[in-house]
């Protein structure tokens, strides 16, 4: 197995409310005309939001409805204050502040965002780590 | 915030065991010397595992144990074999299967196995996306 990764994939109880967060309120764009599931094209992979019922079928898991299962996503910005930034735009879009932004010790600087439906974000400032301007993010500074 | 999205972390209990999947399993290589937690590259983003109580500290978040919260993570193949390929190498690497691949009525196959902490990961073959000498996925056919 490639060490690499496709498709990350929201489950969403409101496709619509999903879609508002996504589009009005961070501005990203849908890229595929169908309405039942929503791929949004990121650098290298693809972000779906798809009905959570749907998934754990798709998947046969069963959802006791949890909003934590060990997995978060992180957004890395490219300056320290664009942090505060994100996270303030994301909390005017509908999501919640799960921590808000502080100086880490792994020398960065970092705080969490849920989306709608309970997903944690992270948005992070790592002087560590470098990306580029198709935002594709690598270990080690440029 | 733009279109992209850096790094994606799996909680696990023992991150020793996790290793031997990924690493011995899998047949990833790790990106960082730090043992307390272990990036792996890859293309255009990193995928972390880190100890799931630390990163529910992290997050701020309550951990109920759950092994589904609405998040599944897919690694597209190359080619309709190379599912069953893959579903085998994960089992055979310490995974379970949560369903075997079955032609889909979105016109791919799909199968998912379970990493030992219970993350759900897709293995899929979609004809109708690309995926570039550099691991990097784009929607739509090359």
């Amino acid at each position: 197995m490639e060490q690499r990764l496709s498709l990350i994939t929201l489950g969403v109880t409101d496709l619509a409310r999903a879609r508002r967060f996504y589009e009005d309120g961070l501005g990203w764009t849908k890229g595929n005309p169908e309405e039942e599931v929503c791929f949004y094209q990121l650098p290298g992979i693809i972000l779906a939001l798809w009905t959570r019922a749907d998934l754990a079928e798709d998947a046969h898991v069963t959802d006791t409805g949890a909003t934590f299962s060990g997995i978060t996503i992180a957004f890395n910005t490219r300056t320290h204050d664009e942090v505060d930034e994100v996270l303030t735009q994301a909390i005017a879009a509908g999501g919640t502040v799960l921590k808000p932004a502080e100086e880490v010790f792994w020398g960065g600087y970092s705080g969490y965002f849920a989306d709608p439906d309970g997903h944690a974000w992270e948005v992070a400032w790592n002087p560590g780590w470098s990306i580029d301007e198709a935002g594709l993010l690598l270990m080690g500074s440029a």
